[in-house]
């Protein structure tokens, strides 16, 4: 058993969409670092390195890089690794579940992502769920560009793995 | 597989000792919440509230209260439950794996507990590997009178457990 808090409209977002990739290629994307850097960053920033250790603990390390080559890097750790079902993970903590560093800027936020992809309608319904520990912290994601940075990511991978279908 | 960090001595503390208890009954006074109350909280203080939800993800809150009547409640979330061998839980996230809200005094701070018990002389190794995210944070915790602290705890552990043998 795993329990995942529930959808809390003042301190969550949600991101949701059936795409039709098939919920191998999708899982494919998201835990194979050079597959994950061919969308994971909505363009023109890319993502430039990626670690990835598949299990609870493990490090899920990026760093994205913008035209002007400003780099912003995110060490986090995966919380639960359900293959081609379930994926967690939290920028709370760094890889070996040690607590990150607290936020030193405004503009720094911390949150939790439940991604859960399921079959449906001949492709697979991509569900992500973001955990925040208040409301300002949820605004502060969605004023960022939530729900268009995650659709144009996803754009970015049913392109990237459509060649593979 | 789960990754847990190394011990760093500039960030992490240790609590180990070997007691004369089996791994079960350590096991029962730390996850079943009206056991745990009898020793969790170094007396004069005593734990006044206790909810485990005893899986990843799961609820670890406590409530502590002071002979002056001062309750401090701490609201945790477990990553790794192996039973009699391994709990592993962290104040950076609630329940539910929802980040925890941002410390809010210069006294708090944020830590994952990696819990191990193994068999050894007839008895058990307790040992306590607790991490934070930086230097600044491991000595607040230490100043704080981590070692004593857990020390009085466990001397209450045993003494909680002993009729149980």
């Amino acid at each position: 058993m795993i329990a995942i808090d529930a959808f809390d409209p003042e301190r969550d977002l949600l991101f949701e969409r059936v795409v039709q990739l098939p919920r191998r290629l999708i899982w494919k994307a998201w835990t194979e670092p050079e597959t994950l850097m061919k969308w994971f960053c909505p363009r023109p920033w890319e993502t430039v390195s990626c670690q990835i250790d598949l299990w609870p603990g493990g490090r899920f390390a990026t760093v994205m890089r913008s035209p002007e080559g400003i780099e912003v890097a995110g060490a986090h750790s995966y919380l639960v690794v359900e293959p081609e079902s379930r994926l967690i993970w939290t920028s709370a903590l760094t890889a070996g579940f040690r607590p990150h560093a607290q936020p030193t800027s405004d503009t720094d936020f911390v949150f939790t992502v439940a991604l859960t992809f399921s079959d449906e309608a001949g492709g697979t319904r991509y569900r992500a769920h973001v955990m925040h520990a208040t409301p300002k912290a949820r605004q502060r994601h969605e004023d960022m560009g939530f729900q268009e940075g995650w659709s144009t990511a996803l754009d970015q991978l049913v392109e990237a793995m459509a060649g593979q279908v």
